[in-house]
């Protein structure tokens, strides 16, 4: 086992004040190495970093949806009015309600949305919670299958469905799950693995099979819709805009970041082990660099790497920069 | 130099999803270390952790201020109603108002209160924040000293004697500051130049020279008042109730731990290297009970360490724990 190696530092003064270690893979379709810094080996749950994987077999049944809602599948929103507003529809559209959902409620992220709730004394919902997405297509794969409404069961025919998918990808079995914010299971794998999983994505191309299909339909939903995978401010819309919607990226909780190169062919996975989304939004956005797709110089890049930290009064007092070495 | 221990870990299901390294030094008051993990020697900044360190030169010119005005001039408040009518108190006996604060504005981190200025578009001001009563002290000695209105300036008289009072504490020349944020310096210092510091408080008696008395005073107004060193559910505030007021402890931003005993006149220092503050919040506790002043199945404690983490439909999907061996 390969310790984590050093990526992210924040400097204030001359001083390194914190760091943070991580493991991270760059795979090739056929499920090759072709770059590595820690343990391509280390066991992680992916957490909402796996949404894609997640929303695989309902694509791959046959489900026709608009590129929309296939990236609010596989989106980790932060429940501005758009998103609210699009994930009530799919639901109304399948005869369902915010009480069908299971993923629980979340306070907006958006922060007029959330300042007008609070001014209006307006609870949250479960349409707000940065799942809905996701669990909107659950529910749309648990009808399609006439499957029972508890649809986050781990033996429920969505979650066996997703399970297989996900373990065919990743090409290994999963040593487990854990239940996730949303409530859903979260299949672990490693980080080889889920780099592996999000090469095959890369290389799907349409007409290639209902699986190569539904792969390259849900890659290509979330580069088109930037917007609706995360949202304004967010690291995956502002990355994802920056590469012109030539590279697909997606967050997951406790620092996982992957991303979907599709004229490279490859794929890339890593995990910050402490967990810190700061420094799993630094080191996806120096892997991007790194591999020619982002430009280091860019509004957005600078905005998660070699990023000024302001203080209270708006002074900058230190840096967010990449480890020496790292990623080269 | 030895590598930073593993102390805290988070699991979900079978699997450690995340883990938090650190240094923490336990010394007595001839500065001595009595135990260590990770490197004594590593430097950090202290950040919050040394508000009393920046309020002693003050005591010890010989101003008397209440024991409530003590425990704010080294608390990082949580901008209560109670917080901020006692500092807007003082500065008013000071003659002075909220625009000779240079800590800058600071929503309220207190949820009723911040609720309710949303509610009425009431902006924050500097009193809100977390440091004003550090600040208010900063202005209470530049007034005794006659000195400028600058009084976050290194070279201003202020901060000349913190970093007199701070290296004969630690024991050594700060090798450097950064600035905070708040704006005022922060004196870098090793993890074991802090303990000591503590320790040098911890064995303060009163009626022993001017410093002395001083160093007795705020830590036993940090004991005498938690709730106005960080407030309702804060960390420094339910441990320091959960341990009786014996043991005077105070956090620091990127994961900074302090803690006075003064019955055992022992300092502890911890610095978790990611900067996580739910690591660092663990960490001490985990010390805490193994220095036998706070009962592990405290509710207090519990909070803290061997936690529950809860998704967001209230379900338990996880432990917070210490690492295996930490910190016996």
């Amino acid at each position: 086992m390969t310790d984590p190696r050093n990526m992210i530092e924040l400097w204030r003064g001359d001083l390194r004040e914190s760091w943070h270690c991580g493991h991270a893979v760059v795979c090739d379709e056929r499920g090759e190495v072709v770059a590595a810094w820690g343990d391509p080996d280390a066991t992680i749950y992916p957490r909402s970093s796996c949404k894609m994987m997640q929303a695989l077999p309902m694509v791959e049944a046959g489900i026709r949806l608009p590129t929309e809602r296939l990236a609010l599948a596989c989106a980790s929103h932060q429940g501005a009015p758009v998103h609210v507003e699009k994930v009530r529809a799919w639901l109304a559209d399948l005869g369902l309600g915010d009480d069908d959902l299971l993923c629980g409620t979340e306070v907006s992220r958006d922060k007029d949305l959330k300042l007008r709730m609070i001014r209006e004394g307006e609870s949250p919902c479960q349409v707000h919670n940065n799942c809905s997405g996701k669990h909107a297509g659950f529910l749309t794969f648990a009808q399609h299958l006439n499957a029972g409404p508890d649809y986050v069961d781990p033996d429920h025919p969505v979650q066996r469905a997703v399970r297989d998918a996900h373990e065919d990808l990743t090409g290994m079995d999963s040593p487990g799950f854990g239940i996730d914010g949303c409530s859903a299971p979260n299949f672990a794998t490693s980080v080889h693995g889920l780099a592996r999983a999000m090469a095959c994505f890369a290389a799907a191309r349409e007409g290639q099979g209902a699986r190569g299909d539904a792969m390259a339909r849900l890659r290509d939903a979330m580069c088109l819709h930037p917007d609706l995978v995360a949202g304004e401010t967010r690291a995956c819309t502002d990355l994802m805009r920056a590469m012109g919607g030539r590279v697909a990226v997606k967050t997951g909780a406790e620092a996982v970041f992957v991303a979907m190169l599709p004229e490279q062919r490859l794929g890339v996975a890593l995990k910050v082990v402490d967990g810190a989304t700061r420094a799993s939004e630094a080191a996806i956005t120096a892997l991007l660099v790194h591999l020619g797709v982002l430009d280091a110089t860019h509004p957005a890049a600078r905005r998660y790497l070699d990023a000024p930290i302001l203080n209270r009064a708006g002074l900058e007092v230190g840096r967010v920069r990449a480890a020496e070495g790292f990623p080269i």
